[in-house]
């Protein structure tokens, strides 16, 4: 009887473990050549804040807010240098064009879905009206984020509220970010598997700078997955055009990448291009319908841009360019990452009309990973 | 005592004359050296549509809606090829990215106040859904231009409401474009006098084509005036950094250019464009603070871009890049004359806090423009 | 016999005066509303350089090379921020992707005619490689600019040099610039009459940060000539599509903008944006085939960028985006004369295929301003 | 005697097998789940041709020209829709803003090293002006892109000729390309071994639209290669600050991408960011001194654009942008195999002071692609 129960336990200690949502880390995986950050997130840049507002309501409502502060003072008074990549433009990230000529961000990063855009923008809006030292502030650029949970979410009943949305940055805190089906992921689908949050960071050594670079994604695309190079998405017989016919590829990725070196605008464009290219290299196509955006934010003190100048110039001091290229693959590499931690992550949801998409089938998954010998040991 | 009545009613003529508000046409006075549109307004490029909300409430509201449609059709499921310059980005344009990806444009354009825009998002995408034919989008690129009218306007309390900009929409309608302070230009300053909606066109001989095209403005800029090349705002003192300080100069304009000329995104980017260089002929100079826009489309009938494509290839027939001057001059001339009219059309309004614009001194202006020779008979 | 040696000396004088070429100021006429720098050009900005070759030969040749030095030093080891800023893409710009990538330049400008781009740059490329102190330089982005001076010059010739290239590079000095009918504007055409090097300058006053701007322009474009907003073109009846016709109005327009006002790359095409601004208020269009660009520099030494980086940070004082409206009206101004400097200068020109081209008949030009009432007493 | 002969043919057999150089299909390896066209080669592309002209001259000569001719005739007269994305702009690729203002490209795309740029271009301009028809033609837009191989080569004595450049584009010819040390790809080295020219090609089911897409690289870059996802470059030991230091990453990869699918240049735009995916691929980095360039184009006759256009409209047959998807993945996977191609079919090669840099140690290579499963039998 004893020796029942211990099997039993065992058993059931395997079951879990087996369906236990893991990181790419913990599998373990690793991806790329650079060190991770502590927490291997983008909380691993000193101030940066992650908060997630999750709605799950009945049978349709699949989708949530996620909220990105660059660090833990007003914004808009203190602002940060920031820049916005499109990888492809199909979607509807408002603030982008404010960014890329003021050089800067003012409010923070919130992703939602597709329709729920003004409602996350007006938040933002608000937010930033009523922090004190903002009564006379009478503009306000809001940067939100999205992509399309319409398969598994009810999109059209547009079911993120105002106070979601203050909840998500409310809730914001450093330290460990909770990803899968999770606050602006809870409804998303990439590569045919359920998507959602996910985020990943790399530490540089001290002789190439010693910066934190953290990414979080959104993830909501297709392509044909791959995992540390190895071609899942094919072994599982299941990527875009697998039957030759132009079915649904499409979705998106917001991507978010944060680092403490201290770069300007221009630096932080190229960075978000990289990013685009770690999209890549997990198999993403950015397709048509495809909403694939970077927006890059530097965390450094020194570069802040405050509200109000006094002074007839403002000083900074800014990585050079010839440093730039360790970042570049620091970006490359937690992007790549963090979308693999939101698959990973990720947990089979049943939603909108009875939906259901499953999470990635880690068992088969390992295996094909275990034979391309990409496991550490 | 007949006499005397006679007098009075004379009198009240005059100064009624005087008073009324102008179009520059009226004055009369020529802009460049194109023929105008029947009309002289956006609405003389056909199916063309104009609808205001006008926002004047107690003290402190001065704001409101305008909206340009395309054509009378579900622009959703009969795009039109738009494309969007940033002349200065210091402004909230939401739907600029998917415009530029795609090459069209999916609603109507609306233009507001700054901190309204995502109530015009969200009332655009609801609009959109609910359009007959649309039961199954689940996606909408709400294109949404703004000024900020917090001079005059209590902007903070962010007063357009969704049936307001419903309302734009569903006014809309072909025919004479009713300008000054009105829907989205009601509390807007230009050239530190009062500002508004302004239209104009151009008709271009069959010779170059034979197209139209016409510029809707929401003027809300400054700089150094100059009306039919007359240095107005020098003769009246009135000018940016007249005294030599860092004073607010800052405002935006937005520029909606139509045209029945048949072209793709690549020729409409480019005609958006000019439309800047005719801001820049009233004197703009695009200040650090000014969110200067463009968005321009064609209403074409051959280039529509179905919702859904049932074939393989798409035909269109295009104006080729090496019969674009003309158009280029006529949105030149067309935006200059609609910013003008704008500020003739625009009456003194007191609003917020007390604040009063006067509106443009017509008598001085009229006289200057006598002097430099350029009324015509 | 006295008096008719006195009256032909007054004559020879008064037709001397007339034909004699006269700088805008000399005329006089102001130009916008912020004071001239000492030169008015742009070697205003203390150690730019401006150099010419003018190639005039037999009745063929109607060409040369324009070089703009931003310093004196070697600019490949000691580079300036710089940006460029493309109002009408058809041209052959060399260098430009470069430039807004890494945000500076490493080589003098260099303007000449379109078809001897390829000179100019292997000419700077070996003037670069050459330098003491480059002997290890592998890698040179030429920066190169050109319009079309087929229509004087014998342009399929290709007959520029590169002697003449480095000629100009090493004539070029600081102090007063040649203007009209010298180096790259030798044989070019604006607004139907002979155009060529024209150059202007700006200074802020302390009030709002004291910088030098300069800009010198190689004019060959059309539209419809103002000059001082006084509508030049329309009333001599030689503007851009008089005839209705699709006639030729194509052409180009390079402009070069200096400044000593410590700027980065976004903040000089932001600056260089307003060039191209400062060009419609002479009535350009930026027809088709125009290739117009602006080429932007900061000359401040603070924010060179050394070619060999030591540190892991480059230090830089920059002048915040709210500061920057006074220069970007400088910067449309000093264009606006530069444009005109370049037209008032240049004289009649007969070469390839004995066509002839007049200077703008000042005589009429001077009456309608006089008409106008925009020359100074 | 007879079986040391045996031995000796055997052995030479084998070292032969083993030196000689093998295309990525020949492995076999699969890249990507698309089919590959019948040569796998740009020039399965209908009508385009490749020309080579390689220089390798004493001990430091090792560099070379490769011209890409879009069809038969004369592409002045009959110019292709062409688009420029700028994966990373430190580089000298000269005609892109053209390409990317008026959509075409009017001559051969050549490729040769960075020093040479100005030769090549002046002989592209020379070739055009001299072709039958081109007689009145003033003004050609050169199409030159470049990679820097001043390691094996002696660069600074720019060695190419105009004839070595006329040579290339006469020598160009449909058919089978010759990949590796090769032309442009003469000197070049990527990820630290000899990289060279490469291409690769995909053929759409008919149920995607049946489109052709070719691929041809010159590689010159650096970062942690990747073959068929395989990390090879880190199991040799060998990538980018494998020794954390600022080692250098530095170098270039230019694209050229072909297809007979009727694209305007807005869509060639985003297919070419697709290849700078397709360079993500295989381990590229895009590191700050590279010149990631992607010149796309479409061969279909239905979107040619005449020199002289007689008509008002040009009529055009375009793939819609919901059916580009395919086309997209299309290119990521040629420009792949085309990167991998350039690798495996280049060989080692010692030039400019007495350098020599390895081919890919294909042996190992293979063994590593062995135990990584993904060999096809």
């Amino acid at each position: 009887m004893k020796n029942y129960i211990l099997l039993t336990s065992l058993l059931f200690l395997m079951l879990n473990t087996l369906n236990a949502q893991q990181r790419v880390e913990e599998i373990p995986l690793k991806i790329g050549v650079m060190q991770r950050g502590t927490l291997n997130a983008i909380t691993d840049v000193e101030g940066v804040k992650v908060g997630h507002t999750t709605l799950v309501k009945g049978d349709s409502v699949r989708t949530g807010v996620t909220a990105i502060l660059p660090h833990g003072g007003n914004i808009f008074q203190q602002k940060v240098p920031a820049a916005v990549f499109v990888g492809n433009g199909f979607g509807k990230l408002a603030g982008s064009t404010q960014i890329n000529e003021l050089g800067n961000l003012e409010t923070p990063v919130i992703l939602t879905n597709t329709l729920n855009v003004p409602t996350a923008m007006d938040a933002l809006i608000k937010y930033t009206l009523n922090l004190p030292g903002n009564e006379n502030v009478r503009s306000v650029n809001a940067v939100v984020g999205e992509t399309n949970d319409g398969y598994l979410n009810d999109i059209r009943g547009q079911h993120v509220t105002n106070a979601d949305v203050i909840s998500a940055i409310q809730n914001a805190k450093i330290g460990k970010v909770t990803e899968g089906n999770v606050g602006a992921g809870t409804g998303t689908i990439a590569f045919g598997y359920k998507g959602g949050i996910g985020t990943a960071s790399r530490k540089l050594p001290e002789s190439l700078g010693g910066y934190t670079l953290g990414v979080l994604v959104q993830s909501n695309f297709g392509g044909v997955l791959q995992i540390a190079g190895v071609p899942v998405g094919q072994k599982l017989g299941n990527y875009s055009f697998s039957n030759n016919l132009q079915n649904n590829v499409d979705g998106s990725c917001m991507m978010v990448v944060a680092t403490d070196a201290p770069l300007n605008n221009r630096n932080l464009e190229r960075l978000a291009k990289r990013a685009f290219l770690g999209l890549a290299k997990t198999g993403g196509i950015a397709s048509n319908g495809s909403g694939d955006y970077v927006i890059a934010f530097s965390t450094a003190e020194g570069v802040r841009v405050p509200y109000k100048i006094e002074t007839k110039t403002l000083e900074q001091e800014l990585v050079p360019n010839d440093l730039m290229s360790p970042l570049f693959m620091a970006a490359i590499e937690a992007t790549e990452e963090a979308i693999l931690n939101s698959l990973f992550m990720a947990e089979t949801t049943t939603g909108f009309k009875g939906r259901t998409i499953k999470a990635l089938p880690k068992e088969e998954v390992l295996q094909y990973l275990k034979e391309a010998g990409v496991l550490e040991d």
